[in-house]
């Protein structure tokens, strides 16, 4: 209208729409309550999720804080935004697994410029599925509105959780002995770690166009039985519920994560004891050989960058890895705890 | 040198060096040791934060997580990175302490594209300094290599705080009661909301240029008593160690964050009442009026974005009200509770 002042300045025209964040809010409080558990005191409360832990001779709360990395660009390029929620609990389950807790709650952080309201909703339902599946409770979490922060249609995604193990059943390593066996649970495919080289072999989301980005996604590789798009965004699987019932037998977990097999294997041996891996005993999936060809990356870029085909590894008694064996579908034999040197790698055998 | 070949693809060329990540990661580890209490099981673990929870009778869990939303921008502009960790951890500490919980332990996420290892660890240096000072062990944290996501020079921040309190010591409004006194603490500053909107009113960290934007943050105003930058960057104010000792008499007790006075105090009370608040009982700082000027903002504008000079809101019998109130530097009588028709609003004697 033409007689219209000047538009006062308002927290909305700032980025900042506080009725469109309400609204979202009550939306996240009806995924918490699909994703609750009788413990959880509250909905996604005012200021702070409330969870009565229940009696336990001596609980420790087994904590850890992750994000997906830019698997969110190769997510937001083939335009789902389903999948990273799930990406981001399933991870936080298998890191608080390696202590040997049983997960109990989850917060999220979703920090925006201008991602629609729906799209915020659509990435935590992701987030309350995976809880779920996982009986994990989504006791709460923050949206924040970064306007100059995040590029018009970026966003980050960061989860926190906390679980509980009596202090006598902590997986800590110290159980750990020459002779243990090392068996190996196999990766889906990256997990949520490597995307940023993948993105830089394929020029994915680095603003080459939309259209680019999606037809390299959308392209059909017979080796891979899928689209690269699928085969990149395969969920980052969680390993609570197969590893629960040998838990109590388990002397070392790792979760291998960013710095691959070396960098997190070597994360749980004390001195004097080392992994011997057997790499002969298993094939790298075709997903990682891809990557490779397409990007001529070196052999051990490649295996600080990536999982190759390792999920998780436990450490079990050699008497115990038949019948451990014998329950985990997929896994195998991939080395054995052997003695170690001052100052020698705790991880051996991969090169 | 004219003879070599192309570059081969490596992960720090993608933007992740796992070298200097290890490097920062072993500082990050110090910080945490300084940052501990005597109830962690491990330092910033391989995988998770361990946290020994010791003897309750019945625990309730009191978990919040959060961001500083583009207070970021601002400190970024003035060149600061030791207080914005500093203004999370106060953050979290306040938002648990709405449900009576004493804080145990924190986590970190950092996300960035470039930002140096250095700048890193002064931000997660602010994190453990206040960990510190509240008494609440950083327990672990994540570092993401963001390249594509945040800008040359952009970060951002989130924090995961799990804090405790026995069953029937949890405050939840339960208690309030028609009569009960409301009890005001000041904010010093907008505490860590309306940030967006402030650098809106100046353009700040709009990209109009690194000077401009350290200028105007430089210049002095009188009626601030400091420049416009110290006034904006003031810390977060932490409550925990003040309302200790009055935490069993609270009935309620409300964080004045986003959504401003009404927002956040209509959360904490329950059908049936209401809290008829006294606006002539304090005055506005002037950093808000000062704020309002400059940007021309309507008064229910600077109403739900700002603190307005209120941090904290806490809910106690009359009787009691000045034996808290002796105990309460600067705090004030803001109000009392009353009772409310169905439908009506929470809070009332605004405007």
């Amino acid at each position: 209208m033409s007689d219209q002042r000047s538009t006062p300045l308002t927290y909305a025209a700032a980025g900042v729409d506080i009725d469109a964040a309400d609204a979202t809010v009550r939306r996240y409080g009806e995924l918490a309550r699909r994703a609750s558990r009788p413990e959880v005191l509250s909905d996604v409360g005012p200021f702070a999720g409330l969870f009565r832990l229940g009696k336990y001779d001596d609980p420790v709360l087994v904590s850890s804080a992750d994000g997906v990395g830019t698997k969110l660009l190769i997510a937001k390029a083939a335009g789902r935004y389903d999948t990273v929620g799930q990406d981001l609990v399933n991870h936080c389950v298998n890191d608080i697994l390696t202590a040997g807790a049983e997960p109990l709650f989850f917060l999220d952080y979703l920090a925006t410029g201008d991602l629609s309201q729906d799209r915020r909703v659509e990435i935590v339902e992701g987030v309350a599925t995976a809880c779920q599946q996982q009986n994990v409770a989504l006791v709460g979490g923050e949206t924040a509105d970064m306007s100059d922060v995040y590029r018009s249609g970026d966003y980050d995604i960061a989860g926190f959780i906390v679980g509980v193990v009596e202090r006598d059943a902590v997986i800590d390593g110290s159980r750990l002995a020459a002779g243990d066996a090392l068996i190996a649970l196999p990766s889906n495919g990256l997990m949520t770690n490597g995307y940023s080289l993948v993105r830089e072999v394929w020029g994915i989301g680095k603003g080459l166009g939309e259209e680019r980005d999606r037809e390299l996604l959308d392209t059909h590789y017979e080796e891979l039985g899928t689209t690269l798009g699928e085969a990149l965004l395969a969920i980052h699987p969680a390993f609570h519920e197969q590893l629960r019932p040998p838990l109590p037998r388990l002397k070392g977990l790792a979760h291998i994560t960013g710095g691959g097999l070396a960098g997190n294997l070597s994360r749980i041996f004390p001195d004097g004891l080392a992994a011997d891996l057997d790499a002969a005993s298993w094939e790298t999936p075709a997903l990682f050989a891809l990557i490779q060809r397409t990007g001529e990356i070196a052999d051990e870029e490649m295996a600080r960058a990536f999982n190759m085909g390792v999920a998780i590894v436990i450490a079990v008694a050699q008497e115990e890895a038949e019948a451990v064996l014998g329950r985990l579908d997929g896994a195998w034999r991939i080395g054995t705890v052997g003695e170690r040197g001052a100052d020698k790698p705790a991880v051996r055998g991969l090169s």
